[in-house]
């Protein structure tokens, strides 16, 4: 199976930190979100809690080039929230990733987005997504 | 039982967002969390999804006047942390909730809190926790 | 002149909360940079110190519905940035606001992006922009 | 001149992204106006506006072992904040500082607080102050 057919979905309730003055989540939470569904597609894939967290510590990094978001509809504190995560397409050098947020009781959706990334080693220089981090993410 | 004997654990996932160029969790991130914790208390002590939201619907906040942590040892991304909150006072008009923030999988002591709340109502006057607040809340 | 023609420049320090374990800048603080300098702009757009606030004092919200955000070169904890901020394009229901990041030292740039915004009235409804906010917006 | 004498005040507007659904500045971002004052202190102390940044480059933190926060009255989005920083006590192996936060028009103190720190060197562990970096804050 593709890395791109592997969605992950990950529920949390929203933070009263992250609703603002309008009564409603302000949306650079949504931003924090998609790193969220992010970091669960990473823990779900890698079948390791630590998720990206062992990638950073084998000296890469993915670093986010590019956010894009389209809001909606607004979510409330009080509210349970889902990310659906998948990773769109991949590059040698690269991955961009998919987002949709929607409310986890009535479905409704909230937000959809994408971020793309370049893989960097520990010197910040672009570099190809070591083969056996390609496998592990694939499998 | 008093609202006192209630202690709520809660647990997530660091969020890359909330370190910082330490390398470390940023101490800000613990008082959200103190938040988190808190939020799940009312959730669970109300056995409603919506929790401390019901309270402000009904026209009511627990607005906080006080905030006091100690950090113990440092979290990291990757990390799974647990939230241990309880109410360790009740007052006619407030509350004071406590809080341990423990390492999820060596049960680490990351981060000790209290927090003090005033009990408002929709004018931002002080007023007594209203007795059916007090009665769900202490069930 | 016209709206799009007031460009207006913003300066401030990083934040080291603002800085992530890769020792840089998260990319959400970015999301938070943009709104600051569309605060400045309502600022100085309306010679008046509390700007935006002006609006939602009024009844009105710009709500952002759309964002997109191109990271070129990281800032750190230490540097000074600025935030061009100029409204892009106006219509009767809404504003595009375009945003370019530099380092304010070098000049280096750090990061452009763009927000979309709609107006709503008290009630959440889609509305146009009232006649004297474009008038106030435009002189 | 000791370090204690030295108060240093910077003032910033409120962001949009700090205020929650009550309406007002939440908690938490009063900790980060905190670390912003301190952040100051250091950028006036040390007459450069890399400040803290320099610490860190020569290999020492000053890392925060504890903060209490007392709130007062509210911030609104549309305020000027001013935080009035200074240190409070210093310690062979660390630092107090201590904040007031007020409002920059009428001059109503909005929060109390103070933080303790404790000096890390790159390996992480408890160090005295070095001799010149008591020597260049002091003077």
């Amino acid at each position: 199976m593709g890395m791109e057919d592997f969605v992950v979905t990950t529920a949390f309730d929203v933070r009263y930190v992250e609703t603002d003055a309008m009564g409603i989540v302000h949306h650079s939470a949504y931003i924090v979100w998609f790193e969220e569904g992010r970091s669960a597609w990473f823990r779900e894939r890698l079948r390791d809690p630590r998720g990206y967290a062992l990638i950073e510590a084998d000296g890469y990094a993915m670093a986010l080039t590019d956010v894009s978001a389209r809001y909606v509809s607004p979510a409330r504190f009080g509210d349970r929230v889902e990310v659906h995560t998948w990773v769109s397409s991949v590059r040698s050098r690269g991955l961009t990733v998919d987002y949709e947020i929607s409310h986890a009781d009535s479905g409704a959706m909230l937000c959809k987005g994408s971020t793309r990334h370049l893989c960097l080693n520990r010197d910040g220089a672009v570099v190809r997504i070591p083969d056996r981090w390609i496998a592990r993410l694939s499998l």
